[in-house]
């Protein structure tokens, strides 16, 4: 039995890692899709969803399967505790993968309004913060967990970069505005996806600790970790 | 002990509500705050905030300490899975209505772009399906939950409305781009309240169905309700 249950969470952890790679391609492709006004990626990155959908499904079940028939303790229970939201946080930058690339496809007709150089290297950032995230999941690595909510600083200074220069050519040509508008919101997405890696990662510190970082005795180590999304 | 399990319930239960009431208070003051340009309630929002922290911890203990504790089967563990994910909808909710607070701080010391009607119209709309996925949670009624899920078309059509009529602002005015830009960040900020509560619901409806609504074989359920954030 103990043997079967430790099988069990190894294939979720397997599962976990295969999510959080098919998420990484998504984000990759529909920012690709973008900066290379390309259609087919944007289809891609529609297919993708769909085998997202069906592996949030499965990594419900299996957590939910194993805290029903194994009734674990204390860190498995905590593992699985937080299986369950990492999965949500992966489905919900994948739907923001699918946003960019709609808004991707909605471009493609439309002349550029600039050569994109700072979405491609928030979509590096971003990327690099889930797959992080995802390692310092399955070797409960609380450093490197720290080192992803650490790099989320970067992330929000390039969207404000991207902000004030996109404000800059919607005021000096108004014609561009629709169009910087969409590239804003991309950045955005951006940023959501960089959020929900740093949820995760939260969530390795949990594990890790054995306690929720965010308990109230520890107000310094909380207020360096409190770098919830505040945007939008 | 059968009895003590289900007064934890209970109370667990009343917390989910305490938050969900708070969550509601929020959004309405931080609206409040940007279309009365009111300083004091900006202000009010972020004290809440602090105690939608503490709560979130609480609730997070409360349900590992029932998992762990009473190991839980069936319908209770469903419960108590679905509590943990709408505790954290409910976080997410707060740190939506403090980033509308701060963009409204933002707003009060400038000039209006227009009087605003659609985005507090938006805001009632989405405290109305925070407030009502939660009764739904309570009273475990499905029927509840799928209101919540339709009404969410309605808050997609007016941030859609809002977008359109201050792009038409922007364009005849370029002084206003970085306010009208402020405003379409409030309303998404909205709308992504409105799928935190469209979340709330799938739950509840996971809840009482004793199924995923998501599960494959139940595609046009699904369809109906794959209302997931897309946009952002």
């Amino acid at each position: 039995m103990e043997r079967h249950f430790e099988a069990d969470l190894q294939a979720l952890r397997e599962r976990l890692l295969t999510m959080g790679s098919l998420a990484e391609t998504m984000i990759h492709k529909s920012v690709s899709a973008l900066v290379r006004r390309a259609e087919p990626l944007v289809q891609e990155v529609l297919a993708h969803e769909e085998e997202m959908d069906l592996l949030c499904i499965e990594i419900d079940d299996r957590c939910f399967t194993l805290l029903a028939l194994q009734q674990p303790m204390a860190s498995d229970l905590r593992f699985l505790v937080a299986a369950i939201k990492i999965n949500s946080d992966l489905e919900r930058i994948a739907d923001q993968a699918v946003s960019i690339a709609l808004r991707g496809r909605s471009l493609i007709t439309q002349p550029e309004v600039k050569p994109l150089i700072d979405i491609p290297r928030m979509a590096q950032l971003a990327q690099e913060m889930v797959r992080k995230s995802l390692d310092a999941f399955v070797r409960r690595d609380a450093e490197l967990a720290r080192a992803v909510i650490d790099s989320d600083d970067a992330v929000d200074s390039l969207r404000d970069q991207v902000f004030r220069e996109l404000l800059t050519y919607m005021m000096a040509d108004t014609a561009t505005i629709p169009r910087a508008l969409a590239l804003i919101l991309v950045s955005r997405n951006l940023e959501r996806i960089a959020d929900h890696a740093t949820n995760i990662a939260e969530d390795v510190i949990y594990i890790v600790r054995g306690e929720d970082v965010r308990e109230r005795g520890d107000k310094e180590l909380r207020k360096g970790l409190r770098v919830r999304p505040r945007g939008g």
